[in-house]
């Protein structure tokens, strides 16, 4: 395993605070995983800018210091700042989370002020032009600035965001980028490990929802656990072989932010893509998954990756299946059912 | 990975019985697990004796035709015979099934009529002069016969015994033996997949117990899905660790009898060892666990790799924490905390 720990044991908060300069950051994006983020890095004393692109969301932020509508109950410190005006959030920031929804990335920051280094926390691919990006890919191409991170791992935000324990890992070719980050979100509650598998560490978030939107499949269908855990082990195959192709390496995945994230995301009742394949199997509709508030990214991560399967010829089985049920009205129960080599039943 | 599935496609099920030669199984153990293998064969119009060692026991099932007292529910096909009548049972038995309680199999086959085969399903180590024994070991030892595959994989026996899907795999030094069992076993929502990893097999299904118990206890003091996802990461990385410094294969637990059965049984609300590692933060004593119909196995083979530890120096920190809080008396709280890397707090 490569990660490790850099924050040297003795060093204080504040301490710590000196050397990464007391720098702003910037998050962008004011849903649940990036106002989670927010609170993580503001609780330590950081000042933090966290950039809503709707104003009244902004200002009903500011005025009941929470985000009632993606982590209500979660109380903002002082230092935590709720703005609309992406050249206030982004003044003097020297550092930009981009926690966006996949689809919206390219152009909002298209047309926003561009900071000195992004952090990728959006786990999801594009596939454009004969080409799957990942979406720290995305933000170097929009933005043009290379110093850009991924910070991913079983991050659940509901229980990030009232300081239950938990870890991560950060990824950049920029070990000091890796670093910075790695200061500004560590606490006694979170654990940030840096890792130099960008890919590995990038992929290993976007593909688990996929995975995630099966075994909510197999739950909706009432498999069982021993099915769900069967399906889960394959998934984790079908994103290793997927990874180790693309360049990744086979240890990221078996680590939190490979493995570790595949069982959250998969098991937990507050994942969204795990509910999404339940209630899909119930009958939800591709439309309604995407007009909900909460952005399901396995739907269209699980899409990217069947238009590069289809040009490339890689064959991704789960993912197949997955897509077939929300792209092509195919029967839940046939496709999840052919995956587990039988015909699955519904209770 | 090394699994194959061996069955002929075409087969079907009346030629793979004919293959097989239409034996008569003899299951040792009817607990859950025992039960439902039992069940899985029988179904396929195997003759199977299930040996129960308490006789008012093997009465009830047979005037009841079900296993009230560990499967209740599940009624027995013509070809399941409950028996208290080890001659009987094992009378022209070519394969035994081993599903006695790991603390058991010692005693309880010195004494019952030998079998020409043995496959063990009991997922516990025993720490016996200075030496940690695998079940197979324990069976290979006391009964002198060579012949001994061992079963294991996400089988949690609630859902077996409903006929959902589950897989599940089948290793042995005899591929014969193997393919034997498989076909004895496999059926429509039943797949047995082959591998030689005798070691890596057992040892996973043995481990997982230990790292389902520590998972428990993460749920137990309310930490949370993304502390038991980065716990049951960390604990897939102990089992490897330990395993592999034994001969067995990482491969093997990267599998349905490695990571499937740790997902299962560290994550599902029927797992005995996850429910036990609940109820022990709750205040449940050793005494209490003991003492329980349904065996707790990871809290003997918690002690068996403490001693194994002890005297040869392997640090297992999630295999620690778990000795201490069930048998030094140790705060679950502080332990587990530690393990992630803070004090834990409970809700």
């Amino acid at each position: 395993m490569s990660l490790t720990l850099l924050i040297p044991e003795g060093e204080s908060q504040a301490q710590s605070l000196e050397r990464q300069g007391g720098a702003k950051v910037a998050v962008l994006g004011a849903g649940a995983w990036g106002t989670a983020l927010a609170l993580l890095a503001s609780s330590k004393g950081v000042p933090v800018s966290l950039w809503a692109r709707r104003p009244q969301h902004a200002q009903a932020m500011q005025e009941e210091r929470q985000n009632r509508e993606y982590l209500p109950g979660a109380l903002f410190p002082e230092s935590l700042h709720p703005t609309a005006e992406a050249e206030e959030a982004l003044h003097e920031a020297r550092l930009a989370v981009v926690a966006l929804p996949s689809k919206a990335i390219r152009e909002t920051l298209g047309w926003l002020p561009r900071a000195a280094a992004y952090v990728s926390v959006t786990k999801g691919l594009q596939f454009t032009d004969h080409h799957l990006l990942r979406m720290s890919q995305v933000i170097e191409e929009v933005t043009g600035v290379g110093r850009v991170a991924v910070l991913s791992g079983p991050n659940l935000a509901d229980e990030i965001a009232r300081f239950l324990p938990a870890a991560a890992v950060v990824a950049s070719r920029d070990p000091e980028l890796a670093l910075q980050v790695q200061q500004v979100f560590s606490g006694a509650s979170f654990r940030v490990y840096t890792s130099s598998d960008v890919i590995g560490v990038e992929l290993g978030g976007a593909l688990k929802n996929v995975i995630a939107l099966a075994a909510g499949m197999v739950d909706g269908l009432g498999l069982g656990d021993n099915a769900k855990a069967a399906l889960i082990t394959r998934g984790l195959r079908e994103i290793i072989q997927f990874g180790v192709a693309q360049g990744a390496s086979e240890a990221t995945f078996m680590g939190l932010s490979g493995l570790g994230d595949l069982i959250a995301t998969a098991s937990s009742p507050l994942s969204r893509n795990r509910n999404a394949g339940e209630r899909i199997v119930k009958g939800e509709t591709l439309a309604q998954l995407q007009a909900q508030k909460n952005v399901v990214e396995g739907i269209y991560t699980v899409r990217a990756l069947h238009a590069w399967g289809w040009a490339t010829g890689l064959e991704l089985p789960i993912t197949e299946a997955v897509y077939r049920v929300i792209y092509e009205d195919a029967d839940p129960s046939e496709q999840i059912g052919a995956l587990m080599g039988r015909q699955a039943k519904a209770e």
